[in-house]
């Protein structure tokens, strides 16, 4: 583990020169605090910039009930002073996204009042949108179920799309694939979100339950798959200007918990899990499927894209990446490289990605 | 089981007699089809009315891929006129209500465009509102998943929202208690929707995993509790104008499907349980409640509500049924009364509630 | 569809002929009584065979509150005779396979005596048992909800092996990959029923929430994979004589309901997804696995089983396709073969599969 | 929060007084290591004894891939000592009650050889049964996911009672509520196990969508009266000796995880919560309800049940309570005395209970 953000951005450069789709990465403040003008300076002799800018408004115990939903004013207070300081450190890094996710909820029934918790988020949300950089956006992010047990103040795309409404038009909704009820269908969030204009983001990673935070791809990768098919639809299908433009400037970012395997070729196996699964979407044939659709051809139909999924897109990637001047097998590159070795003189603990 | 509509209301008026609280029923077109004239005469002659209008768009083997969804227009503008048919029905039975479940949504990935299905709805839903007679609601339900089994069109409170808003202010969502994914927080959805005085309606029933239409409050009445709580915060609690009218609006309907059970003591049964859950939150204390949220007394907070719940509510409700001079135990009432034989000539099969 | 039992084996031929894995055909009593002796027969012409045989003790209103769980001992005399008569028909068409579903379950707490129905269930298990072809097996299918809604009597893996263990060796467990909890590992399942030699039969089928019996590997094939992966290691991986024994005797059913797409087509669909990802599953290499395995190395060992499903099995197929003298395409020669044609002409409903 | 076992056992001395029905308390393994004569001594002093002893095979960190069932028979080797020596203290305290949970398991598919993991689990599980004080029983819990998230060892009752069957008679299942799949008959489960004579004990607590840990009886209070309704129809109603037994010899086991709410409080509203169900769960008429059961009567059986649960036994509970010479009210009786403020001068973190 890295033991500082600086570190950090270390480890990040190595997955982007080996696989050239990784140019920025988050902070989470205050663990990632630093001398922010160094930071930028630092991530950009690496190739790098300082992507979204993280609060933290759940390990200070004050927050114990809450952060801005929190019955008191004066812990409401202090949450919106921490995102107005995040903001300032946006502009210190030029970083141009306030993402946000609150732990806030309760665990019990009769514990609060849950309307008057939408409001106090309300507010606090505006003083934030308020304080940010010009032309940046705030992404915020929805989880079904913990920390909060009987009820999280931010609970499904709905409501984090109800908040993004009264903010503004740079404010927009994240989705963090981890954080639905089973059985969801996780695209069609996509899809609706596109054609609102206000999909902001992505949190990548697996699960077979609950929020378990497993590398991206390693349970369902068609789900993931199914995820950019329709993104792409909205690029390259039959599509109006703004759902186009909504999904060109989506944020993807990984955000995952490596409890048993190794950091960095962890990252590395999300990267390459995500450009696999890209690639394929990539083959569906757009007019072709629009045809059948039209023509109820539901097995056609269902073919045209289940076959992308099924294609094998290695030998494609492979010369994409000579092309780039990659190694055609990062994962191999990065084992035979002696990173791995150079980094385990850290020690363990310290600060995660 | 009613073998027609009149039927269906006669069957009705009993439970209406019996509990004092059950004035209005539902009609579902084309099933309960009728001389609109003579049945608006026929309920007023048990003191009923007529209550929500409730179109069928899955029936007919036109609409097996969609309805106002459908991918092919012939089938889209048909389920309009479907719809436009049953605004000059709620015109003729003096009903409020147009109360739309969708059957809308596909089995499979790719079968059909998104995006391109929720603008069909768009489209359709504008036709039907702009059909609707001034001053009636529209009622939009949503349901997580069935028939359709890869995604339903409407699949949460947050696309009917969505839906509502684009519609104005006479179309609100409607909550079935059923049509959640399991472990979802219904109440706090309720609390949000009535924040943005769009809750228009419940469809209840009970289930222990998808949409079973079992007796309400027979697998988990505290739920329904605390619904019932929640909009009584929104009523008698520390509250606004708009959210008391609205939360004062709700439509109550019971939805079920009594497949072992006779059914109008089932109907009773469910009655009776709503009935009884009602009271209870009404033993809720706000102001006292209120103080303990604010402290952050947490178990104090979850006392207050809980033991609302554990009360024994009975000799209240039995005292409220004296002064209105109802029975005082409405089941034994109707299983004394001999109305379940004489309904039983009619033999099996017939029209549903 | 097809009209009676002969058609739909002529259907399954047609599948068997184009695809070549398909040799033997379920019937459902009393949808596929016939006569026996001619029905072998015809089979036989057609190069197929009669497999499993399943009653059918839910259609009778009689069984509105259970079978073989029935509180009333009438009831559960009839039941048992239907299994009588069903090891009569397994007989008389040469059936090894007597395939059990019980629909038999409670809507309510209290309906009735949990453990008083488990004593009639193995009661009545005990004497269909004896009652079978002598080394004919028993296989009970388990399902964690529905039709009933409060508990089914045979919810899980672990009660069905429970009532095999207390019948014999030729009492094994028959895993419907739909009938599961959401998030359940059904692999996991596989690989402990195999070890304890009681993994009876498959129903193959997808689902994205419940029991929806879409087409098998159309939601998530990589558990179908994973499912394969578990049967092959106790075939070829380093395994006792016993567990490999069982592996090799499943007995592998398709069980789908195919609403809204043609029938044939869906078929064959569902027999080469299935046959796409038992061949993804032998490129697993089970020595190198093994030693990843062992040497805790979680990332290799993941990219083994996952490599494995990643690869496009396509050529290989077609080569041992041309080597068998099939066609290379299975679904575009029945596309071009005018049998769909010839069938419609039977008109809609009919027999089921 | 006590800082050590003598001081967690004092305060579990004072739930004890008041409520009269807590008389023992469960020690974990390293967490709780003392003096074991002392210990024994000091419960005895406070009317208390040790109950059940519970082993710790997740924290260190040779266990990341598993402890008994991990590849390594190094780590499998250490794990079994560990047992044994938990053996050993169940002598040194008297306890009669080995109580077993494994965080065993694995987060990817192909990570590790499920049927291998199963074998070393039986190998270890037998070492240990084989160690204990005779007459003491090994209880052993299931866990549906976590910490492992693509498998766990132990997933289900299913498994549990078969590694319980090839150990032996004093090997029973560990029910933890909140350790199943969402939409689980959780009391089906316990009649099954109780008709087994399997069911060892309980692990109590309430949940919302996973693992929740809450005070039990706070979100679904009715789950945890058909628990006891169905234990006690094995104890009271038409039932075996044996059954009989297994259901007066349960472990019952508050395990929860109060993360904002006050310790001792929380504990007690648990204990009042358990005993206020197991009092409505006595007011059943079991000749009356199972007569309805027999007849079929689904309206009149629900309602002997449901009617139970409905019923203010506080008035009941109270007049016990004076008998014994306990507080009427033990919540304000603890409030009262003074207790939280003595012990609020231990200061944060510390021992759990």
């Amino acid at each position: 583990m890295p033991r500082n953000v600086f570190e950090k951005f270390d480890d990040a450069a190595v997955v982007n020169k080996l696989t050239g789709i990784t140019p920025s990465v988050a902070v989470h403040i205050p663990w990632d605090k630093a001398d922010y003008v160094k930071l930028k300076k630092h991530a950009a002799g690496l190739g790098l910039k300082v992507g979204a800018v993280n609060p933290n408004l759940f390990q200070d115990d004050d927050y114990m009930l809450g952060s801005v939903c929190h019955p008191d004013a004066r812990v409401r207070r202090k949450a919106v002073q921490h995102l107005k300081e995040c903001c300032q450190i946006m502009k210190d890094t030029g970083s141009d996204l306030l993402s946000l996710w609150f732990a806030d909820g309760t665990n019990y029934p009769g514990q609060d009042d849950l309307r008057r918790r939408k409001h106090n988020m309300q507010e606090a949300l505006a003083l934030a949108y308020a304080a940010m950089p010009k032309n940046a956006r705030m992404i915020l992010e929805y989880k079904f179920f913990e920390p909060a047990f009987y009820h999280t103040d931010v609970p499904d795309w709905g409501f984090s799309l109800l908040m993004c409404q009264k903010l503004g038009e740079r404010a927009q909704v994240l989705v963090d694939t981890g954080h639905h009820a089973l059985g969801t269908n996780v695209e069609h969030i996509v899809a609706i979100l596109i054609d609102e204009h206000r999909l902001g983001g992505f949190h990548f990673n697996s699960r077979k339950y609950a929020d378990d935070d497993l590398i991206v791809g390693s349970t369902n990768a068609y789900e993931i798959f199914l995820i950019f098919a329709n993104i792409l639809a909205a690029r390259f299908g039959n599509t109006d200007k703004a759902s186009k433009a909504c999904a060109e400037a989506i944020a993807y970012m990984v955000d995952q918990s490596h409890v048993i395997e190794p950091k960095i070729p962890a990252m590395l196996r999300s990267v390459l899990n995500i450009q696999t699964n890209w690639a394929r979407a990539l083959m569906i044939n757009w007019k072709k499927l629009h045809k059948m659709q039209q023509a109820g051809d539901v097995l056609g139909a269902e073919a045209e894209v289940r076959e992308a999924f099924e294609q094998d897109t290695l030998p494609l990637l492979q010369a994409w990446r000579e092309e780039k001047g990659l190694p055609a097998d990062p994962m191999q590159a990065f084992l035979k490289s002696g990173y791995q070795k150079k980094v385990s003189v850290r020690g363990k603990g310290g600060a995660s990605w």
